[in-house]
């Protein structure tokens, strides 16, 4: 038996390539059970690894494990908002709510975990992260309407929509994924523009932004 | 020295008015500081007491002194939702939500600390305590519409409504309390019918919701 063939695969693998496949087996795990159901050997057998590997790579064990996979997880949904600036802006927004949806039907459970908190392993570290993604989608939408200066009306309307985006995230994972995806792409996109309607009654920066959408629609 | 006056004033006080006047002291201190920043020698000394009486009265300590001024709080929630079932329904909804901007108003850093969690307190009983207040939120609602049996996407308006105000009382808290709370108000309040709009679109219970509620505003 020569020395190659009794060395297990896995070992050949870069200190990056590893930390990546373990993040992997942990997102996958946390995906589909809550992080508090989550262990350390589970996620050492789901990577076909040792325990004392997980640990050599996350020496914080679980905690930072968890930490890393969901600023891996962060990574992940801050780049459904990656939509090149052209072309009308409803079927922009429709495409980035059509990823994160997406990112929201893979992961599951374990986006319900994240974003529900309430999970042993919460801190507010994690909240951070999770605030993070929520301030880089603000930043995408307002950036796309083309705005430099939003007023706090105008923010407050695009802060409330992402967390109405959240919510309705959530509830669509409890209701068994109905109504249908595309569904529910099309009203969170329809309701961006209510809001925005409603807004824009008091607040003349929204009031143009909405005047500005609507006649490129019609373009 | 007569017994009587060498007595406290707090010793003629019944468990009941003890314990109530013990959690209105730990709600107010909840309401301007996180619950982590708040200790039991300043829920004593707000109240005018003794450490050692606070622990008779809630001997789980911290923790169970914060989930019994949660519960507190979470009732007086409750309480902003009693609306009779006269009248235009936009009113009565604009009056609930009038009374929920108070509460917000009032307990200021104590709400910010309840909903958004991280919390070191923070656990799935507090979870369950806020969730069922949204819970109550979404019936008394539906139970104002008229509705005995909401279909999913009715359902999904009305809660994702209801996170949306949430969210918009925590940014207005974050704003140091703009637009004025009137405005605030109206601007939830245009915002649900705008969200029933759309949702009408695809759902003819909500239609028929939709045209009842701007049918009653015109006579």
């Amino acid at each position: 038996m020569s020395a190659a063939a009794s060395t297990p695969a896995y070992r050949r693998l870069s200190v990056e390539e590893r930390r990546a496949q373990l993040l992997d087996a942990a997102l996958s795990l946390f995906a589909h059970r809550a992080p508090e159901e989550v262990s350390l050997d589970d996620v050492a057998e789901a990577a076909g690894v040792s325990r004392p590997l997980v640990y050599r790579y996350f020496p914080g064990g679980k905690q930072q494990l968890y930490e890393a996979a969901l600023r891996s997880a962060a990574e992940e949904l801050r780049h459904c908002f990656d939509e090149p600036h052209v072309g009308p802006l409803l079927p922009r927004l429709a495409r980035a709510v059509d990823r994160y949806l997406a990112f929201v039907d893979e992961h599951d459970a374990g986006f319900s975990a994240l974003l529900q908190g309430g999970s042993v392993v919460e801190t507010s570290r994690t909240t951070a992260i999770v605030d993070g993604v929520r301030r880089a989608a603000a930043e995408h939408i307002l950036s796309h309407l083309g705005v430099k200066d939003p007023g706090p009306r105008l923010r407050m309307t695009v802060r409330v929509w992402i967390t109405a985006v959240e919510a309705a995230s959530l509830i669509w994972l409890d209701e068994d994924k109905q109504p249908p995806v595309a569904e529910l792409r099309d009203w969170l996109v329809e309701q961006f523009m209510a809001v925005m309607a409603v807004t824009a009654v008091r607040d003349p920066q929204t009031a143009a932004l909405v005047e500005r959408v609507l006649s490129a629609q019609d373009g």
